[in-house]
Formats: structure tokens, sequence, C-alpha cells
């Protein structure tokens, strides 16, 4: 099986947390994407993820998996035993809405920041991303305060149980550190304002799965 | 358990349409939300959502669960057989990812259309939901592009395939046909530039789930 990855991107590392946490890593070879000159935005890429973004997943028949979370479904149930994406209906529920709130609140809205507000990737992938538009900008920074409520409920969320999405480790996890990575890389980082979040943060950081990537990603 | 629901919009029928086919709307009691006066941007629903949109699930023990795929999860794993949101790996990463499109580029794209470039759902709500900025109007225009490239998405896949993540119907077609019952209500329809997406339409709005809500959403 195949992974479409951007070695150190925040979405890309969200899979290599999942492959570590299960143990997967070595079934899968890794294809880099260079997103600086948007190979992922011409026909051979697209045709794989017609999103245009990295990670995708290569299944050994030729089917293509984007998505973070559908590809975490993938491999979390490949065992039979989901321990990321929960075992119990209510456990699904609470994780599916973390998760969801994860993408839309945080690493969707860093990303949209990042890309908006920011120089981004630089000129020739931001002409494919984000053309010049009247209200570009603008909408890029309220992307930004959208980041910082969802810091503040997850700070909220995390003063009353251990994890996102309850008292495990969970996927929803997986995107709120990765979202707080990209953060980091655009210079907004975790500070004595959101306590519970930031005791959080220094816990995931220790885990073997996230602490032994090797660089990767 | 409850419902918090407002009959007749788009994402409450996702979940109408879900308790239909597994035949689990007599174990509901409904809760209607007054959208138009903000009834969902008042502190005592943000306490159930803070993110202050109907639908919410709440279990006899007090649990809240936004956002309709995870109430999807939830219903769907209740009986031990999912039929909509897959049982194999393969099955869920696929229905999960044309899910999550579903989401961004359909139901998504189209209610961003409505908020931001129409009057959306009058004075009252809209001051809370998208106050004026300078790129307001174009921004949601912009989204009306995106879900019309997701309607040509979405008809090349059904020209190939019965259903929108295969052969079985999933939550994944239930989020397209509610996008495209929003989408009918400001006055775009599915014409026959998208022949595959018309008669798939069709074939759904024929299913008893669909057919049978009594006008319930
Ligand atoms: N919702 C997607 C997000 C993927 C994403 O945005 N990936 C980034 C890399 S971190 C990307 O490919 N960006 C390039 C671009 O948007 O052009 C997922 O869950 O996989
Ligand atoms: N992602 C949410 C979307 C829910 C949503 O947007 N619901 C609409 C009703 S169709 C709503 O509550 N709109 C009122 C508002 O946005 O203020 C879900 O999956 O449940």
């Amino acid at each position: 099986m195949k992974i479409y990855d951007m070695p150190g991107f925040p979405n890309p590392a969200r899979i290599h947390i999942v492959l570590a946490e299960k143990g997967l890593a070595a079934q899968f070879d890794f294809v880099k994407v260079d997103l600086f000159s948007a190979e992922h935005k011409q026909p051979a890429f697209l045709a794989k993820n017609p999103g245009g973004v990295v990670p995708v997943l290569e299944l050994d028949d030729g089917t293509h998996i984007a998505e973070c979370i559908a590809i975490t479904e993938y491999l979390d149930n490949l065992d039979g035993h989901p321990t990321l994406t929960g075992a119990t209906p209510r456990d699904k529920a609470l994780i599916h809405m973390m998760q969801k709130r994860a993408d839309d609140w945080m690493i969707d809205g860093i990303g949209a920041y990042f890309h908006h507000a920011t120089p981004g990737l630089g000129a020739t992938l931001e002409a494919y991303k984000s053309p010049e538009w009247a209200g570009r900008k603008e909408w890029g920074e309220r992307q930004l305060e959208k980041f910082k409520t969802g810091m503040r409920y997850f700070d909220s969320v995390l003063a009353q149980q251990a994890y996102i999405a309850g008292p495990q480790f969970s996927v929803a996890d997986i995107t709120v550190y990765c979202a707080l990575l990209h953060a980091a890389f655009v210079g907004i980082t975790v500070t004595g304002d959101y306590p519970a979040l930031a005791a959080w943060q220094a816990k995931v950081a220790d885990r073997p799965s996230v602490k032994n990537r090797g660089g990767q990603s």
C-alpha cells in the first residue's frame, strides 16, 4: 500500500501518527508529492484525489482514499480492534463530533489563515489555491479568530477530561495536536492562557507515536 | 432520547432520513429550536452545542452529540449492523471520504452561499451568523462555485456507480441529497447538464425513508 505524502506537513503528520499508534508504518511505501511546485494540482494527482490535497492512501487494488478521517477509519479498523475511532456507538459519536470540530475549527482554520492572510506556500502554489479577491486577507484573519475560539473551546474541554473526546486518546487528539503544529509554524503558540490545552499538548508530545516519528512529517 | 430539530431544514432532514432508514424514529422526542429568532445562538442551546447549529442528539444520560456524521455513527451502530457508515475498513473509508466531500463541497457550500450572498434566514439571525465585512458577498458567491464543482464531480461519480460511495446507499447519499434540497430552495436545480446526478436524485427521492418523512424536515 502507498501513502502520497509531504514530510513535515500537518495533515500528512496526522497519518504518520495513526500509523505509529497502530504499528502499521512498515506496510506502506511513502511517495512524496511536491506541494511547492503544485504537483498536487496537476491532472495525474487530481485523478487520485480531486480535492487536490495530501495525504492520499492507495490500496493494493488501486482504490484511492483521501481525507485523513477516512484514511484513519481504514487503518484503525484493519485489525478489527479500533482504538482511535471508537468501539461503541457512544464513543464513535463523541469521537466523530470532536474530530469534526477539530477539522473545521482547528486544522482547517489555521490552514485557511496561512493560505489567505500570509504568503502561504509561495506564489506558484497560491496562484492555484487562493487567487486574489477583495476579501481574501480579511477572510483569512477571520479564520484565525475561529482557530483561537477553537483553542479556548478545547482548553475548556480538557479542563474536564483527559483527552479531546473523553478519557481515551483518539483521532480527535491527533487532529488538534497537528493543528497546533501548524499554528506553531506560523508563530501562534499555546500560552499560559490555555493551561489545560498546554498540559495536554505536552502529554501528547510525549507519546511514542508522536515522539518517534523520526522527523517524518 | 431527544433530537433538537428544525422541521424543513436540510441538516435536520439528514437525521430524519437516517432514523427512517434504521426504523428508529419512534424512540425519539423532537424538540423544535426556533432558528429565526436565533434561539440556537443563546447560552441554553450553546451549552448543548457550542457550534450553535441543529440537529443535536441528546442521549438519556444527558450526553449531547452534534454534527450529523457523529449522530449518524451513533444511530447506525446502535443495532450492531451498520448499513449507512460501512461494515468493512474499505467501505468505512470510502463512505467517510465521500461523506466529507459531500459536507465540504455540497451541504456546507450551498449553506454558506445562502447565508452570505442571499438574505439568508433574515436580519435577526444573520446578525449573529455573518455580520457585514468587505468580502462577504463575494465569498458567498465563491461557495456557490464550489457547490457547482461538487455537482459536476458527483455527476461524474454517479456515471460510474449506483450510489455516491459505491454500489450501496450510504450516509454520503443522504448528505448530497439534502444539499440538493437546500439548493432547490435557493433556486438551483439539477438540470440535464448533470444526467447521472438527476437520475440518482429521482431514485433516492423514491426511497421509503425519503418519501415518507411525512413533511417532517
Ligand atoms: N481535509 C484534508 C486536508 C488535507 C490538506 O489540506 N493537506 C494539505 C497539506 S497539510 C495540502 O495538501 N495542502 C496543499 C493545498 O491545499 O494546496 C484531509 O483531512 O486530508
Ligand atoms: N455541520 C453541521 C451543520 C448543521 C447546520 O448547519 N445546521 C443548520 C440548519 S440546516 C443550522 O443550524 N443553521 C443555523 C445557523 O447556522 O445559524 C452538521 O453536520 O450537523
